[in-house]
């Protein structure tokens, strides 16, 4: 088991990244000080962890709430599931929430703990590489609303993350390249060592190698928390951390969410920043390839949907958090491994990458 | 105009007291750091404050929404009208929400402001006593739960508070009343000075004087910002501000909502809380008539509802926040002027005081 600290002054905590353990009691106690405990999951997991996890919680006052599962549901209407669990059983301030599932479950769940009572403590379960590389650092939590996507939310650190890599080996492939397409946007924002060694290993991790991934998980986690670190609450340099964001908000935006997995979007996205990069001069055509290539060996779409055109886009993006006083602004690679954020993109540009289709990345 | 800073670190915030305040430009612009305002408001105060505060608001995109008056619509579906307006006008991270009434207003749009894409600014401008001294100082923003006040929210500080005395010239002789609870708290819990000086003027107070509400205010949110000053989030002293709120709580829960109002169930909660100090020996018997007095001076209940029972109390009780691990937890006074929690509430002399009735404060 690796253990990693994300460095936040009083409110830092450890994530465990490991084989088998979800079910190990002794990673979780020292984390919940009261009696009480609600874990938050969904149908598809539940069946598969969550008698687990409540092994691990002898002792404890252990009550639960299965969600339906699927990015449709993270919404105010759903979140009120989680709350009225906690209410009938009368859960108090020193309750712990538990969020066993993916990005969704998370989301909501720290959500849920961030606001429940004006502030409950969590826990983090993460059972898909996405959620175990992105939602477990960093402490966004948020649900969606039906004209855009996490508007709703909080800033909440979790007490601790539990990343148990075996339950990646029941993870639909789909949602392995999803969570990969995350793992691969650390490497360009701000590592490019770990993107030379991503190049060189896609096929292992993409088969399933527990060792591969383990390390994977544990750098990417290390540089998302490096970036966190510096930047708490989104004022500056964690911007960069939505590489891709933008232009794949708009296509998750315009297929309607759940249609096109978040990493997916934001895999197509990242390679559409990094076309416009190019067309700027900062990339070479040749980088751009290998990364289109890359996408492609983790089973990633490399092309938009194909009823999307540029003005679909560009009205999506405007509404997007990282827009200011309604200019556009994006996350854009310097080189490969260093991300900048920039209002100043020139707007000829932009249309061509909008425009692009098929060609992106290609041309 | 008298203006008080709340000392809360980088959180620091002014309130601003006197009279014709909400139309004054210079007291917003300082505090708006976008182009983009949203006022909240609601059926009743609009008609009376709205064009005035949107004429000092001239030069911002300004946009509006009104919602329905009263307790009964504080809930997540009201909440998310907010969220609508905000999604629908394309309001960004650099927007002000400003929260224009009563206590109700100000917990939603804080909470709204703490939430929408997580976190924006907000300031409060409350149009009712209540809300001028109580939910304008402490940054405690909330929804209620159909099985819970307040179960929902977060703490988020406001940019100023704009306390304009000349609403309270508008405001129902009830819910001057229901304010007057609150400022006679404070005496109560931290103010014996001042709470001699309410006994004195409570007949002109009543009658609408300006001059002494004025004061009355000022002298009321200094004493609360000192509380909060030393404890943000609730971990300690400040509990005490919640002095009548366990009994008042489950008063208002049991009525439902909005039939009695918040101050009217705390003024009563609060003799409820001296007549137990009274049993426990704390108290003299003469000082819990004078408050039992000065709560009539004010036009306050002096007993529970005829139709609740000691149980019908005890259940509401054990699912207030104030609750730890089913242990009831209330406020008392040491003496006038000298509040403190404890758990250690002899059961017997609680049920004494449930069972009083009319009997309450004059036995």
């Amino acid at each position: 088991m690796k253990t990693l600290t994300v460095e936040l002054g009083d409110r830092s905590y450890p994530i465990f990244i490991g084989e088998g353990l979800l079910s190990n009691s002794e990673l979780y106690t020292p984390y919940i000080h009261g009696r009480q405990v609600l874990i938050v999951t969904n149908e598809t997991v539940a069946p598969l962890y969550l008698s687990a996890v409540k092994e691990a919680l002898v002792g404890y006052q252990v009550d639960e709430v299965i969600l339906p599962d699927g990015e449709a549901y993270k919404d105010l209407t759903t979140l009120n599931f989680i709350y009225d669990a906690l209410l009938e059983k009368q859960h108090n301030r020193t309750t712990t929430l538990i969020a066993l599932g993916g990005g969704v479950i998370g989301d909501m769940t720290g959500f849920a703990a961030a606001s429940y009572q004006r502030g409950v403590n969590f826990i983090q379960v993460p059972t898909t590489l996405l959620s175990q590389v992105d939602s477990s650092v960093g402490g966004k939590t948020a649900v969606n609303h039906p004209l855009g996507k996490n508007m709703i939310g909080a800033f909440h650190q979790p007490q601790c993350v539990i990343a148990d890599v075996s339950t990646l080996a029941t993870l639909p492939k789909r949602e392995l390249s999803a969570g990969m397409a995350e793992v691969i946007k650390y490497g360009l924002i701000c590592d490019a060592e770990f993107y030379g060694w991503l190049g060189e290993h896609m096929t292992g991790l993409m088969s399933g190698d527990v060792e591969l991934l383990s390390y994977a998980i544990q750098r990417s986690c290390q540089d998302k928390a490096e970036v966190v670190a510096q930047d708490e609450t989104e004022g500056g340099i964690r911007a960069i951390l939505n590489l891709g964001h933008t232009f794949g908000h708009a296509i998750e935006s315009h297929q309607g969410y759940g249609n096109w997995l978040h990493g997916e979007a934001v895999g197509t996205g990242m390679l559409m920043a990094v076309d416009l990069g190019w067309r700027m001069g900062a990339v070479q055509k040749s980088e751009m390839l290998a990364l289109r290539d890359m996408l492609l060996a983790a089973s990633l779409p490399v092309v938009g949907p194909r009823d999307m055109g540029p003005d679909d886009y560009v009205i999506r993006m405007q509404v997007d958090k990282k827009v200011l006083d309604g200019r556009i602004r994006l996350v854009l690679l310097k080189r490969i491994g260093e991300a900048y954020v920039t209002s100043d993109v020139p707007k000829e540009l932009l249309l061509q990458t909008l425009q692009a289709g098929e060609q992106l990345g290609c041309v």
